[in-house]
């Protein structure tokens, strides 16, 4: 791991900026300061905040924009903040993410201090996730399982009608009813699930597409669940295609390709491959297959995203298993979930979340894959 | 409404930057840019994303990287598409918000772009709500106040154990189970609830602490419910205080306090008026009732947050009621939820959302205040 030599600044709201939450373990809906020098780390909050930021984290050193001398007219604005906190602690110089706010930068600038935006990660640590954040993510996972498990049984009990469409008794089954089924399990896991995808039909065949309106036999249905704990904020993500009924002779094939080519990419994690490779061992094994990737009337078609990225406390975050995939490292957690759409038929996708080891990789949360559902 | 002579551009990921969600009207958990040029809009997003993009808004020009001519390695950097689309589009000089990644912005720079801090918000019509955004805050308050009754039902149903703790059937009654029960009903009004407050005894002092562990009987129960639109993204946000059995006389001062501050302050808003009055008032108010703010042993006693803040697609936006509260606009969205804090009693809060109006204000939904629930 490089260390970074310098101070860290960090300026945002910790529910929405992952590296401030990472960092200062302090959740709060309104914009914080934190700041890393040495061993040092310090967090400006207001006032009222003081009490839960002391127990969120004993390790910081809580300030407030009265301790630091902010008169009336600065004391609301977190750019005055940050500039008191460095001036007080005698930093002239701080590294900053890519994402750190223009705003705040500007200022601290006009008062003589250096902003040096940071080559890399500016909390490379995140990336790898120790025992207690996979403990974490793995919760979230099992929900998603959990989730997964209540849609299925519910597509299970669903019976079709004269025209092919699923019914739940009398009532249509359609995608919004299996997401609340979803989100009603996942809440139950004490995780909030968003707006978890639960597509049917060739409109499947546009990835994040959520699914809208009536189910039918015969068609995919692709659910990608992706639960955040309420309680930590960690993510899970999983995704599986199933179709009620008889899947015609080409959903099969795409199934069964999808399938393969998710179960060599697995097979393929370990500590020391490059995300990259193992990207393009997907992509290869669909041409090989027959799965062509095109662009028809401006409609991408085929294997159309990457194979993956990390989770943790964002949801798509480092490392990608893409194009841009680096070199994967142990205790790093990662999606691998390829998939192939076309506009005729729809969407396939097989996704599960998994932590790299140093010989291959461990399932978070293990969960059947069969298409169909009788 | 003050108009913006330039162009605007936003980047960043629309389900977290309530700006770009506002002028895209695209939801989506990756990063986009979005550059807004006399009348044209326009929004880069992935390929897979295109088919999503044009139908959440006909009105956005949408491009992807490839036809921004992106090569391999610019194609994965939403910097480059912010300066590719800058070129393509003939646009040297862009108005940006205090939030602007400072990333994006040096690579701007470097490629001899202008980027300008607007000196106010970036999108000052996010402020006041228009007839659409009103039916979409409404939706998530009346979910809260349904949430609430579901709350205070669970409470008159529990009895009181001979600790004075509170039990629904055998098991104890506890912030957390009140919580999911909130969360239950909110899931079905398709909100995310996040972690509503449910803070019993004297903890409640803390007015962010979400609450743990068995409820009493006696104690205050400061329930503050905020949900998000699952759909829309648009937030509610309500609190009431209540107490099982008998309160304390000083308990119920403290209460008529708030509720009779509450009245006022509410009374006191219509277009016009400035936020930092209302604010002053409720302080006077306060002061006038006996009841003091002041800081003991570095915590803060007595009404100790500001009066108000809007509510749109954030949960905490302008406009503020405060010490920096300015002039308040028809139309404007906003909460005033005065509170009082003694650390050895507890915490009471009351707080509806309402719309500012010529002559007053209207509710988004209403909702009884009752301190005691037998």
């Amino acid at each position: 791991m490089k260390k970074l030599t310098g101070s860290r600044l960090m300026v945002g709201i910790p529910n929405i900026c992952a590296d401030i939450l990472y960092v200062s373990r302090f959740k709060a809906a309104d914009p914080v300061v934190f700041l890393q020098h040495g061993r040092d780390k310090y967090l400006v909050v207001s006032r009222m905040e003081t009490g839960r930021a002391r127990a969120a984290n004993p390790a910081l050193k809580i300030l407030t924009p009265d301790e630091l001398g902010l008169d009336r007219k600065r004391r609301w604005q977190v750019s005055h903040w940050a500039a008191a906190l460095l001036k007080k602690t005698g930093v002239g110089k701080v590294d900053v993410a890519g994402t750190f706010p223009l705003g705040v930068a500007r200022e601290l600038e006009k008062q003589g201090l250096r902003v040096r935006l940071a080559q890399e990660e500016l909390c490379p640590e995140r990336v790898v996730k120790t025992a207690g954040e996979i403990v974490h993510i793995r919760h979230a996972q099992r929900a998603a399982v959990k989730a997964l498990h209540g849609a299925c049984a519910l597509l299970e009990q669903a019976r079709v009608d004269a025209r092919g469409v699923l019914r739940e008794g009398r009532q249509v089954l359609t995608s919004e009813r299996v997401r609340q089924v979803i989100n009603r399990i996942l809440l139950d896991e004490n995780c909030s699930g968003g707006e978890p995808i639960v597509a049917g039909g060739p409109l499947s065949a546009n990835p994040h597409w959520i699914g809208h309106g009536p189910l039918k036999a015969g068609e995919p249905i692709v659910m990608d669940i992706f639960p955040q704990s309420l309680e930590t904020g960690y993510w899970g993500d999983l995704t599986r295609t199933v179709v009620k009924g008889a899947p015609s002779p080409a959903l099969v094939r795409m199934y069964q390709a999808v399938k393969k080519a998710q179960a060599e990419a697995l097979a393929s994690v370990r500590a020391g491959v490059r995300g990259v490779s193992i990207h393009q061992g997907v992509i290869d094994r669909f041409t090989e297959l027959g799965f062509e990737s095109s662009v028809t009337k401006g409609v991408p078609e085929g294997f159309i995203h990457g194979t993956g990225h990390g989770v943790g406390l964002e949801i798509h975050e480092a490392p990608s298993l893409g194009f841009g995939g680096a070199i994967l490292r142990v205790g790093q957690v990662v999606t691998i979930e390829p998939g192939l759409y076309y506009a005729e038929v729809g969407g396939i996708r097989i996704e599960d979340t998994v932590v790299v080891t140093r010989e291959g990789f461990e399932f978070l949360a293990t969960c059947p894959k069969q298409l169909t559902i009788r």
